[in-house]
């Protein structure tokens, strides 16, 4: 038998190209060349002035990188000062900076739950959190997407060690969490409630502390956020937030923060800069909503199905994975950069235009934006205006 | 009923305080206090004004984040170019950046795998790599450490799709796997062979090429690496390296890499800059391994047991998880930093001093790490002399 342990993929890959699912890596160069409405630095943070002299000078000042585990020699000041900013930013008692998002809620959901206990988690969480319960070896109830009644249903039917777990703004459809209702239901039921913010830091409540600030629920004793300082802080980068016991229970037992590096000074400095600058400039916040409903509004006036943001987030639907990957790229040689989502990367097959409405973006771009997506639109993705 | 889900907490941090095994962070300065024998900046690169200055030129020029994932906004010109170099260096077809180690093992063994095939794993593999195993889906057969033919009965047991795993140089013994022999039984199974090559990029094989290209296996058909950023390129990172065929299958398939946000610019512009000093000084990965036989040998020879080094980590046996802790203090309480491994960081319930053999460390500094800690050694830690 010849060597050829890896032809299976060549298989895959025939399937993929035949499906029309193929991705590929499409390096951007240093000039900014298109109008950005998909990546997710919302609030335009991650080329501002402010922002990379503070990554840079964090190099300069605390080496390129962080030299081991937290535990060990990673943890330096920077870190500590980025932590005790985030937790009072966002409004609770202790904060944890990991190498991304990604860690952050493989941390949470490893460290606070485990064999005997449940969680349940919404249909439509990000795959982080998806991997998180996978990780855990708790039992996993997965139950339909923004549904606390279902929430409150799976937590009754177990004993013992329980906690709910939801994005607080979805990331493909840009729709929020029902936060209060949830946090409801997990106290009735003695759980916990998880919540990665992701799409909400930045964008949602009173400066941008984040939708469990907006809800009422920050720094409650069962509330645990999970964050991103890659999205409005401009960065890289992921942090739990909690009570403190939380915060030491990670320290001693996630797997994702003890066996890692710590993150690299750059990331953190970048971070707390722009966490500062937003403390300063807290109207970032509501521009970013604003954006949001000028676009939705106008690509529904002009006959596209989109979801209502709740954040920064605007989702158009496309009528199938081949439309959606056409329309992107019409729009990309149109100028216009907007993200594209298909199967496998959304929880119901349906593909998506995804736009992003950053603070900075002017009426001016707003209007190029619209014209450019409504003008590159399949016809079946058009409603007919009576 | 009070509403307190997280109760269970305190109990358990109870119950390490009494066990000795409490962690607690430690956030250093800025400035160089003690000796570093902790760290795992094996090149002495991370502080290097080459390094630095790369890593805040990529943040002044690309941004503090990457903005997205990398299949939407989040490629740049500068992650190709690292992945290009990185491949080229180490001698594989293509490379793929991920935001840190820990993700590429994740990345790479939940994407060649799955439901039906099988992973074979050392006993001393990192908290990674069982990570990734269990995400996997795939069975996982455990085997003893750096046992070729175990590997190899365990993939005789299985029809189908099936890989081994290892680390090339073991972090907690610095100890370095039989990767010859482990490659020859995967041949002769149709078996991939996953490295994780952490501890030994910059240290071992020619200038730093690593342990696959040391042993001949670079480039080959069935082995793909896994590589970190973080360690002797100073910044923070992780890659998978392999056939070309095997990096278009995780770009299209890895959820670690698809659903997290790309790498910050500036640990990117780093790690290249690290990249390229190696290449242009290939004698420091010579230099870390002759620092690490020296220790050893003076180490020993005041009657200390530790493992003779394969690379840059010399593992000390201490005789207790208590002793450890304490030499360490004692070490650190001196002007030297040692790492201290104690369960549940050991795969055999056996604590050790960790020291690690930097590149740029004088002959001077070896003196003082070694006079320090065979002063502050435990008596039980000392073989008497005869």
């Amino acid at each position: 038998m010849p060597f050829a342990p890896f032809d299976w993929i060549d298989d895959e890959a025939r399937r993929r190209a035949a499906a029309g699912l193929v991705r590929a890596l499409r390096p951007r160069s240093a000039e900014a060349g298109l109008l950005d409405l998909a990546s997710n630095d919302y609030l335009g943070l991650t080329r501002h002035p402010e922002v990379t002299v503070a990554a840079a000078g964090a190099a300069h000042r605390w080496g390129a990188g962080a030299t081991g585990s937290r535990l060990v020699t990673g943890s330096t000041a920077l870190h500590a000062e980025l932590e005790r900013e985030l937790a009072d930013f966002c409004g609770f008692e202790a904060a944890l900076v990991l190498s991304s998002g990604y860690a952050a809620n493989l941390a949470a959901l490893t460290a606070l739950t485990g064999r005997g206990s449940l969680i349940v988690s919404d249909a439509g969480n990000h795959a982080s959190i998806v991997d998180g319960c996978r990780l855990s070896r708790a039992e996993t109830a997965v139950v339909p997407h923004a549904d606390p009644d279902a929430v409150a249903k799976a937590l009754r039917s177990h004993d013992g060690r329980a906690l709910a777990v939801t994005d607080s703004v979805f990331s493909v459809d840009g729709d929020a969490a029902p936060l209060s209702a949830l946090a409801e239901v997990c106290r009735t039921a003695n759980a916990a409630l998880v919540v990665d913010d992701a799409h909400g830091l930045g964008v949602l409540g009173d400066g941008g502390r984040g939708a469990l600030a907006a809800a009422g629920l920050a720094g409650g004793p069962g509330t645990v956020a999970t964050l991103t300082l890659s999205k409005s802080l401009g960065s890289q980068g992921g942090a739990v937030l909690g009570p403190a016991r939380v915060i030491d229970h990670l320290v001693n037992t996630a797997r994702t923060f003890i066996f890692d590096t710590g993150l690299a000074p750059a990331a953190a400095g970048g971070a707390l800069g722009a966490l500062r600058l937003l403390r300063r400039e807290p109207e970032r916040a509501a521009s970013a909503r604003e954006v949001a409903t000028a676009l939705y509004g106008r690509l529904t006036a002009a006959g596209l199905t989109a979801v209502r943001p709740d954040a920064a987030v605007v989702s158009v639907r496309a009528p199938s994975a081949d439309a959606a990957v056409r329309w992107a790229a019409d729009c990309r040689a149109a100028g216009v950069a907007v993200g594209c989502f298909r199967p496998p990367s959304v929880p119901d097959g349906i593909s998506r235009l995804r736009l992003t409405a950053r603070a900075d973006l002017t009426e001016e771009q707003i209007g190029t934006a619209v014209s450019t997506v409504v003008a590159t639109a399949p016809r079946e993705a058009l409603v007919p205006l009576s």
